[in-house]
């Protein structure tokens, strides 16, 4: 089975819808700007390297919603749209980042047709290169699985997440090719359940032997020894380190140490920034409350109770094993590792 | 308001179905020891201290349905009833503590009727005992409450979970009366959410101010010196001071840890079982994978994959700052302390 988390044809954006996972298979048919980053706030498409595309491909959209022949006027209607659809999701830096991309590989064209044409094609590269960064991953990550072991993950980063295979299960999917992999224990991942909906989904497809925990057993688990290493993806990483991923990472973090358990984080090196010093620099996003009260629609929690929100957590890089990118492994001191990395030729 | 999770009155065990909170109130009158039995397993009552009294009714409710005047076929059905009612869930030893103390109260008697007598004043003076534990317990703990503070708790200690006001949302209670405690965090406690279904319906019905996050949230929480201490309750606690309760305490409990933060237990002595020298003896309930994969009757995991649902897990006494019991507060070396408070007179 190969997952397409999105694709981009005849000027039309096609994602799969990830809030109807995994009891329907809904594509939604995206014409506008607005309406790729109306899905993205919703979430129908998440992931920080999907995020990146998914951002790109809207960018791409606005380029036609603009009339007449000004480039000038062009260029400017584009860093609005750019700062608008930039905004949708706060914290996954690449959706940012594929967007300067884009406003970049246009600068300078000279008239709207090669404006658009740049940013379709740049588009389409970041797509292209995210593939090869996961299967890059996948095959610098591999070796960290020791033979015959279960591995802990925690959110979705398989192929939903990214544009094919994934980052911290693009990983798993490759030991897993490889014969090294033996069990992988997938978190629920409260409150939007993109363990139990998504990874658990991806897991049964690809037939990787599977379980599925609450968030909360992740601590009992790793007492009773079931759990080699822990594998993660992350939204962000600041220049020394520090990883904001799915909240709940923070504390698979402080319990995989207390364990002695490895801390593996895998991205491709569009998720680092190396513009902020540090986690503590990194905005968090705090989402809505009925996230939490409501499962489905029902709720679950009485009317009156406030609601803290917040869909990442910072794990500090002292917590962290390695970082996998696709240019590499990358051990402590992360500051320098993680710049060597960036500054691979793509 | 006042909660009452179960009541008795001619012959009838009347439950506050837990299931339905927050929604619904609804109360069963329950008729047959099999009833409140089941009622026990499908966690329609919860909650160690609140388990031991249903349990005690149900062997009242049990000694009316061995018909016929021979006072030793009666005692054996009794204890035959008793081994039913014990299995309905393994983990809190209040359940069985109350079933044997019940025999032995009613051994001896020279009648049936004397029997069911004997059976009935020591089920009432359980329910006695544990409304006075509670209090007992409340002022005891609250004075680890540090004034102007908030508090993390995890699933459901309260009037729900006991006979009246609660083990460790009782000593919050308390501390609230006191003027000492600030605020509320509660976990929403998966599976079954016992901390966003009934903590938070508590805390909202006293009007104390209270903020539900998902489990996996309870790190980040503490990193950013939100929580002054943990309070939670117990299952079974064994010999050494190990603590069973609801699955993500040991999480919490190291969490706790890692930022310096107090870690209490609050039970009544009823919770002790001196029998187990260790956690490791004491027996974890695992229930149905359809707790984790569906919510409210709708699916949220996908067919064919795996669940691991422990409901409890073991958290080592080295990381309990204090036990708070209805007989003071037990710091380590937990053995000696445990022992003391249990030899004391009802």
């Amino acid at each position: 089975m190969r997952v397409k988390s999105i694709e981009f044809r005849e000027n039309r954006v096609y994602l799969l819808d990830q809030t109807r996972l995994p009891q329907e298979t809904v594509v939604l048919e995206l014409h506008t700007a607005q309406e790729v980053t109306r899905a993205i706030e919703e979430m129908r498409i998440r992931g920080a390297p999907a995020l990146g595309v998914a951002g790109a491909y809207a960018l791409v959209l606005a380029s036609w919603e603009q009339e007449g022949e000004e480039v000038d006027q062009l260029q400017q209607r584009l860093n609005e749209a750019a700062q608008e659809i930039g905004e949708a999701r706060p914290t996954a830096v690449n959706l940012t980042w594929a967007l300067r991309r884009l406003l970049q590989a246009a600068e300078g064209a000279a008239t709207p047709e090669a404006v658009r044409q740049a940013l379709l094609e740049e588009a389409q590269a970041i797509q292209r290169e995210d593939e090869e960064a996961n299967r890059l991953m996948g095959l610098h990550g591999a070796p960290l699985v020791p033979p015959g072991s279960a591995v802990l993950t925690h959110c979705n980063t398989g192929a939903l997440a990214t544009t094919a295979h994934g980052t911290a299960l693009g990983v798993l999917r490759t030991a897993w090719q490889q014969g090294r992999l033996r069990h992988v224990y997938t978190t629920e991942t409260r409150p939007l359940l993109q363990g139990a909906r998504l990874t658990s989904w991806e897991l049964v497809q690809e037939g990787i032997p599977a379980t599925l925990i609450v968030d909360s057993a992740s601590g009992a688990l790793m007492r009773q020894g079931r759990v080699a290493c822990v594998m993660v993806g992350a939204d962000r990483i600041a220049a020394n380190g520090d990883v904001a991923n799915k909240i709940g990472t923070y504390t698979l973090a402080v319990l995989a140490r207390e364990h002695g358990i490895p801390f593996y984080v895998a991205v491709p090196t569009s998720t680092v920034d190396l513009s902020l010093p540090s986690g503590e620099d990194i905005p968090i996003e705090e989402r809505a409350p009925q996230e939490v009260t409501h499962v489905g629609g029902q709720a679950i929690a009485p009317e009156g109770i406030e609601v803290y929100n917040p869909a990442f957590d910072v794990t500090p890089h002292r917590l962290v094993s390695a970082i996998i990118t696709e240019w590499g492994v990358v051990r402590p001191p992360y500051q320098e590792g993680l710049r060597r990395v960036c500054s691979s030729p793509r």
